[in-house]
Order: structure tokens, then C-alpha cells, then sequence
């Protein structure tokens, strides 16, 4: 059920994209111990124009391969947050050859009620999930 | 006020992308009795490549119709998410075609401060909503 | 480390956006007191068929200008929301000719614990920030 919204600078292949997504949903995976089919990715590739990512002075640099992941999820421990993290720069610099510093996360939390993954049911409360 | 979020598959033509925006706000505006004009919709079309959209091992097929709502909005009872969750897949299926299979939604809460619609007031504050 | 989503209708030069998206900065720097490079900003531009932007009634009428800011932040005050949609009207009808009738706001709020912007860290929990 997490909803990843996957912002990224335009010029990587389709199989990049592949990879990439493959990557990011086995950290998922891991670190939320959620179904293996529980898989909700959204990209989208932008021109360096149209996504300005500093760093908060943190002097973290940032490259054309930055990944920025919005993940949208009911709520999950501050353990499991900081999990994902380091699984996911891990992981994407090993499979990906994404640098750990072009890797930013961001979670916003919402209910069980919140999710209908389709046939007009909300499977959180109907206890299909 | 809700924003909807919707993203969609390439391949719609702009009639149909018309008729599904005027369904999605018509169940919009009958679960949430909230003022006609209340309508804030943003498409966004992916390549099959850039939105991958399982089903949490629920058995639910996707198709090209697919439809991901995601609908930030101040708070809402279960009750009126769970009538959304129904009447959305009734009318999209009936006015456009699209499988109940096909409709995913998810709400994104926030409060009555976290909304400007314009002329810098927040207008759920100033009274004038 | 707020996020901006930034939604535009289609039109703009490079240019108008470069000075679209530094005014949005300093007022955002302004109403939150953040680090000078705490900027993250994503524009996404639509075909007015893929942008629908109605007002609730509230009679402000909209322009090929519109300005859609989503802003996902962790907690602010009201006094602060405020002031940015104050803030923001007046200095993108200054800067950039956008009239305060086309600038829309909504914050989504997270927590500390939700943001790591790069190396695995979360880093306001480690007190880097």
C-alpha cells in the first residue's frame, strides 16, 4: 500500500527505470514487511529546470542521478523509517550506482480507512487485508 | 477543496479525459457535499513503464483504464470515504468504462489552516467558507 | 525541507520559471526561517484539459498564470501559513506578474522523523538538523 511518487531527472533508459524500480520495491519490501504485490510506483522525469534539490546546507551534493521518493503509507515505527533509509541508499548504489547522497525520502502518513485499491472497497477495514 | 491527483496510462484522447474528470467530480461532490465549483483536479499520463500498479496479492487485474485517485482533503468520516470508494467505481464504470478494478484511491488528510485558494487568505479561517 | 509541488499550466519559458521558482524560495525562506539551500521544488505543467482549477464559489477568477503550491513540511504554525499565503501573493504579482487571484496553497504536514535528504539518515533525528 505504500504509494511511492518516484521524481527523477530526465535522461535515464527504460532499463534504468526498470532496475531502479525493482530496487526501491525490494527496500520496501524489507523494511515494511508488507505482500509481495503490494507495489504502487509513480514516476516522473523532469528537466534540471523543473527540479531544484539543495540540501539544507547539509553539503550534500546532488547529481543528474538523483532519486527523490515520496512515500505516502498508513503509519509505520520510526525503526522501520530509518530501515528504509539505509536499506534504500544501500541498495541503490549497489544495483543502481545511485550515490547515497543523491537519495532523498520523504513519508506522509494517512488511516487504514484511506486506501481503496479497487472494486470500491476499502480492504484495510473490510479485513481483506 | 479536496485536490485530486490523478494518474492515468497514456493513450485517452481529450473527450474521454473530459468525461472522466466531470464523473470523478459528480461523486465528488455527492459524498462530500461540498460546493459545485469545489473542483481541483490535476492529470498527470504515464508510459506502462513509469506507473506500475499491483494489488497487494488481492487478485485484482489492471488494465490500460487504471485509474489512481489521490485526494488531499481536510477531514472526512469513514462513512463518507467508503461512500466515495463505492459510488466512484459505479459512475466511472457506467459514464466511462473504466472496470470497478481499475479505481484506486487514496486520501491524504490535512486541516482547515492548510488551504489558500488564492488572494493570500486562507479561506476555511477568514469565514468566507 | 519543505517539499513544493509546484503545478503550471504550459506557457512559461525557462526563464519565467527560473524567476518563478526563486520568488516562491524567498518567501518560503522568509515565512519559515529555513537554511538558505532548504529548497526542494518540482514543477509539473499541464494542458488546461490536464488542470482544472474552479474556486469553491468563492468568485477568484483564473488565468493561464495559475500557481499550484503543495507544500509538505512538518509542523507550522497558523501564524506562519498564513503569512506565506499573504507573502506569496504579493511577491509573485511583483516579481512575476502572477495575480493574486491565481495562487493556490495547500500544506501537507509530516513529522521530523519522515525526511532523510540523503546518505540513509534521518537527518533531524540525528541533530544534524
Amino acid at each position: 500500500m505504500p504509494l511511492l511518487r518516484i521524481d527523477l531527472y530526465e535522461g535515464r533508459s527504460d532499463d534504468e527505470i526498470a532496475k531502479l524500480l525493482d530496487a526501491i520495491h525490494a527496500v520496501m519490501l524489507g523494511a515494511f514487511k508488507v505482500p509481495a504485490r503490494d507495489r504502487y510506483q509513480i514516476v516522473s522525469e523532469h528537466a534540471p529546470s523543473r527540479m531544484i534539490m539543495e540540501d539544507t546546507g547539509l553539503d550534500i551534493p546532488r547529481t543528474s542521478k538523483f532519486v527523490m521518493l515520496q512515500v505516502t503509507t498508513r503509519p509505520r515505527t520510526r525503526e522501520m523509517k530509518e530501515l528504509f533509509y539505509k536499506e534504500m541508499v544501500t541498495a541503490l548504489e549497489l544495483k543502481c550506482g545511485v550515490p547515497p547522497s543523491d537519495v532523498m525520502v520523504n513519508f506522509v502518513t494517512c488511516a487504514d480507512e484511506d486506501w481503496s485499491f479497487g472494486l470500491g472497497r476499502a480492504q484495510f477495514l473490510t479485513k481483506e487485508l
